[in-house]
């Protein structure tokens, strides 16, 4: 199993996240590109501790909004996110180069992630430029999206992430994060969810019925207060478990 | 002799230049990367239209400065110029790729041009940062510049252009954009200094005095009214003085 | 009646439109706020020649996506959106009154325009921000749209604007830009539909029915090629059949 | 004595400092105005409780340059910098007059306050800006600098800040912040300091002389770590020495 957590997440003055205390907790970290967050310097830094730490690189891509930290959904045309994924995937690459790293794969983030669970059109330019760029980078994403569905179809490797920190619809789908009980806050329902996903491939819905899906990365968050400590207890739980973590990528 | 020019300088919905005309005439495309004009589309239309017509395409680097086009100087510290720098290559190298073209040389903008003639410290920054992605990348430049000199220091492959439409100091170094008379408009002249720097690499200064340069490329403009025409004329008096046209890169 | 244009859309070294030919023709200039469009200088400039020529400024309303040119729909939440209309209403006063001008209407541009003609959260943070900026301040808006509706029972004044090149749908709205069949090209034609709309308030819609309106602006285009020229026809027809040209503020 | 400091200077999902913390130490606030930090929903949340506190709010006028939070040096024009100027003060002031609150004073912010002790040309166009603006509108800020002079002479209400927690040198301007003794950190030191500024106007430099200074304000920092603590300890000295605290606007 691998852990993935979204990282790089500061931009110039401002800081967000504890990088530190969560790099020695992931396998992947999913790093902003500077179109929603992240600047040269930050990435910069976040690769080169990524690369002393053995984690796996992400280009975690977003649209172009930092006012919006990439959150709200934007009517992109195909073109325009066609390039704009070229442009951060190189960006990304030409900085984690300059310290010995590679982007590992691509994982899509806050508007673009929601957007493209269902949206064909956003996820196919997502997809053909990931193609255009490294036919056999693989892609992060969730079970069952159209985006995951297309980059499968288009021949990418793709691999499933699932949240044990979040709450899931009957049909497999994240319950939105502007309804109320879409997070799950009890540190101790999160491990224990975390650990029937790694073991059983299993979540319990909203509904109480059983979801079984595949995952081979979980998202762990360390932006919030506390989440760091949830994060480690997932990952200390898992080891006792014996779950072998490492990186999918 | 190489003939370059500075293109994708249009940004979203607007237009900078003609450089569907421009094209024809150069062998070498600066092309901007986003930070001071530039956008992921307007990169890759760049990109592939250099690819077709055979013409080497350059990361042209300035400073993260949309609202002043890169033209005024910038503190920035040799960490945020050296991240600026790679973040750039890569962004369009990212893009290029995607188009079958690839970054062939680096060539710096505005702000940055001026500064880097005489200031070490954000030369070496560029220098460094272009070392760590490509220590082969060839760099287009000043002559006798402090760019130029770290750059062929470093051990980069570095190449001089020339301007025909600048004035010149008795140094070699240009006339500022600031002067009145930085600016030479006659396109008799220019024509004339064009064919002297290719056949003689000689051009007048501002006092009068014979400045001798090795100019590998001469540096054409097409943002202004007429001076695609002048370009034309610049390209069309080299071919038929024999001179023969190649990129330097 | 009313003759409006979108003007002052200008950034940094960029120059889209020719403002110069356009406001000649007008009573109303919308003024881009540096959000979608516009910077300080360029706000400046297109606030002293609208005070010179007696034309009404209008605080040109548009998403916070310069890349974008504010075209594309952004989720933008009911605080952000009140926010970001209070920030460009300000930032285009205080620019206004440094030249003896004023801010004398709102409009609203592009994606946010297309948005709020359905969508009432849109819709009433716009009227929301414009009643706490100023409740007596006018709009200029789409008749029949959320926004122009909303802002009349809030208690602002409202006033309809009308294209004559643009294809109307039998319900008084207008034919989607994605839509090839959206904008009307032929002059004469152009010049038909201003008069008709002046003297009858009647368009007829793609169906060949007939809509009513009661327009009190006629938008005009000055930003695509041969657009000021249709612009200055539209005027001149206007004033040889005896319509009254005044500002609607 | 007006007890100052720097707020609302987070931008979108970005939080820098307690301002919570800060608000009821100060008496004055300078608010970012959106172009090197701070965002219209920012802006709003800060005037309300700058109203609601009975705090002043000034317009804290920065540099257009978020990546770099406005603190490195940019060379902008006189234009350039005259209508950035406008820009702010318009855009707070309509944000502010939302809420019921308005813009009290100005002063400027990181890399043009630096300049702006010894740059004429830009220290006037500030000036002219305000001017423009309001010619009543009082200005905060360093005793001595070009800002304050021009300010003066222009004849605006001019207010002198000082710092308890920054090295002076004998001429009685700071010590640049690259200086590594350009902060003062020990928390008994800098209520030793605001005692002796606020009761005798005196400031020991860095060659032990007496400086002599005539401070209407005191400027708290709140954004590094302990600093809040160092400035409430600062006000309680000053209130238990029988310091009156109030706003100099």
């Amino acid at each position: 199993m691998d852990l993935n957590a979204d990282l790089g997440e500061s931009f110039g003055s401002w800081t967000m996240g504890d990088d530190a205390a969560m790099f020695p907790l992931v396998t992947s970290a999913s790093v902003a590109c500077g179109l929603h967050a992240g600047d040269p310097v930050t990435m910069l830094d976040t690769c080169r501790a990524a690369y002393e730490l053995d984690v796996r690189v992400g280009a975690h891509l977003g649209y172009p909004d930092l006012a919006g930290f990439g959150l709200r959904a934007m009517d992109m045309t195909f073109d325009d996110l066609f390039g704009a994924v070229l442009y951060q995937l190189g960006a990304l690459d030409g900085v984690a180069h300059a310290v010995g790293a590679s982007v590992d794969y691509v994982k899509v983030h806050g508007g673009l992630y929601d957007r493209t669970i269902h949206d064909a059109e956003q996820a196919s330019a997502v997809v053909a430029a990931v193609q255009a760029y490294d036919p056999g980078l693989p892609l992060l994403g969730l079970e069952g999206s159209a985006l995951v569905e297309l980059a499968r179809e288009a021949g990418n490797p793709v691999f499933h992430e699932a949240f044990a920190d979040r709450a899931y619809l009957p049909d497999g789908t994240l319950v939105p994060h502007l309804d109320e009980e879409s997070v799950i806050e009890d540190p101790d329902e999160i491990v224990e969810r975390a650990l029937r996903l790694a073991l059983k491939g299993e979540v319990t819905a909203t509904d109480g019925s059983v979801v079984r899906l595949t995952p081979h990365s979980l998202c762990l968050h360390g932006d919030a207060p506390g989440s760091v400590a949830v994060a480690a207890a997932v990952r200390s739980a898992l080891e006792r478990a014996g779950v072998e973590l490492a990186p999918f990528a």
